[in-house]
């Protein structure tokens, strides 16, 4: 429950605006349950086990689904194998055309893609719209990696600085990043690739004016990584600079997540309205899915009655 | 949608009464979506692939989950693969403590123990109820094979008898059943065991008053199984029992479902009556279960707000 303010608070105080962007909690959104559940018919477990997050999971818990009696398989809950499929509703029953994501995410929403067309050809029609992915023109943008060089993130690691961090965890965060264990006095030559302050720097420089502004020295981070590579750069110096150019972009997020946290009444209530809407829009979507796969059998009884009729006589004819 | 009439008229034509019995469709009761999408993490991938119906399915397709990239293997559609996890939705949403059910269905019932006991554990409450299923005394009901002796019945196999077959069709369908290959002529000894005759004997025969009226020869069904043992029954003589048998089940069925056939807009509107109060009180449940995973959001604004500022407080006192 917590987390779900906190993910709330990370949106709003970013930038994210409730008035242009519906923000909705998907364990209360019906329509989302219902879709998974007609979609998994469309998917194959052996599709599933194709998906590489899906797959690497089932490796590291030894489930092969093949040797059953086997008690030494862990095996997967079947809410994290079947994730994918209940991405796929979240996705299609807004209709979205375009899910901007990191790269990782590449196979869900292919996954998706599948699923929506799958639905279209076997119940023959276009309600379900096939999205495109929108990935980050930066590649450090389009999945980064931790603080300490790991590709994944994770909280119990604590490899990675928050939207709700104080000017010090940052600070202490940055200073503590992995950079390059070969480049032991400022002197020596560097590496820039794998180099966490400068993978942070490609994804989050906003423009050489912040070199005039904070590390004058240069004039671009091209200039920057040469003298790196080169030898006589100090971590220090790059990390104090990173820091400034990371606290610009954090300083006015943190000040309006002050403003947000003081009236967390009000997060509930975009929550609230989000969720409220979101509702609606799925619904909708879900009608057009029952329709097209002639489930909706309460909302036309005259349709329903005259359809058995037919059907009967017909099998009796056969007989 | 035809079917769904079909199964209904079937039902009330057997003397389900709808004002005791409540009649629904399930795909049109959103907790049961719901509910199976919140149990399926309470279940397994392996737990669920040794369930004997998935399992046996799983072999016939070449499923293994083991060889991801083999393109050799079918997979089953994912909504099979989980099924039971639906199965398990359907039970509990109803708090049932009795199902009553063939053999067949015990992995089933016992996977729907399993989740509601993990369930009320995981949310330290006891909101679901572990059912208990209810099989047949006799145990030729238990689980009745086809008429051909296969174990399985199945409408392309044409080996099963239906409630809406007329009485020239279950004759038909009785005289071409699977005996005793073996016994050749009517002196020859005949065995009773894997015959189909007297396996549907064994299910359908009401009293022992039945033979005073269509066989008297006999007083009792051990009387008759023991003179087709010793040689000296034919067949025929032991087929025309059994329809008389079927018969007076099936006559008064027959009539009534002729009687409803004639009224499908009553039909219609027991199933509408029937899923709106379904959906009523699966919803009741969904509120519970909800409340027990304690993602029950916008049921109580100002307590969301409250454990938001002291989760808050108390996270910022251990940074």
């Amino acid at each position: 429950r917590d987390n779900i303010i906190e993910v709330t608070l990370d949106y709003l105080s970013a930038g994210i605006d409730p008035d242009k962007t519906n923000i909705c909690i998907q364990s209360a959104i019906p329509a989302l349950h219902a879709l998974t559940f007609y979609y998994m018919n469309l998917v194959t477990t052996q599709r599933l086990s194709r998906n590489p997050t899906v797959k690497s999971e089932m490796k590291l818990r030894g489930f092969t689904g093949n040797d059953v009696d086997n008690d030494n398989e862990q095996g997967l809950p079947a809410g994290f194998f079947t994730y994918p499929v209940s991405q796929a509703a979240d996705i299609t029953a807004f209709k979205a055309t375009t899910v901007p994501a990191g790269e990782d995410q590449m196979p869900m929403v292919e996954q998706t893609r599948e699923i929506a067309h799958r639905f279209n050809t076997i119940y023959n029609c276009d309600v379900l719209v096939e999205p495109d992915i929108l990935i980050p023109d930066v590649s450090a943008q389009r999945r980064l990696p931790g603080l300490d060089g790991k590709a994944k993130m994770s909280k119990s690691l604590g490899n990675c600085i928050y939207l709700s961090d104080d000017e010090k965890t940052v600070k202490q965060k940055v200073m503590s990043m992995y950079t390059d264990p070969t480049h032991i006095n400022i002197a020596d030559p560097g590496h820039v690739e794998g180099n966490m302050v400068f993978t942070y720097l490609d994804a989050f420089l906003r423009d050489d004016s912040q070199f005039a502004d904070y590390l004058p020295d240069y004039q671009n981070l091209d200039e920057m990584k040469e003298h790196y590579q080169k030898g006589g750069l100090g971590d220090m110096k790059c990390k104090k600079f990173l820091l400034k150019v990371m606290e610009e972009m954090l300083q006015p997020i943190r000040v309006e997540r002050a403003k947000w946290s003081a009236n967390i009444g009000d997060v509930f209530d975009i929550l609230k309205a989000g969720t409220d809407h979101a509702v609606k829009v799925t619904n909708a979507t879900l009608s057009e899915c029952r329709e097209a796969m002639k489930i909706n059998y309460f909302d036309d009884k005259a349709s329903m009655v005259a359809d058995w009729e037919a059907w009967e006589k017909e099998s009796h004819s056969e007989a």
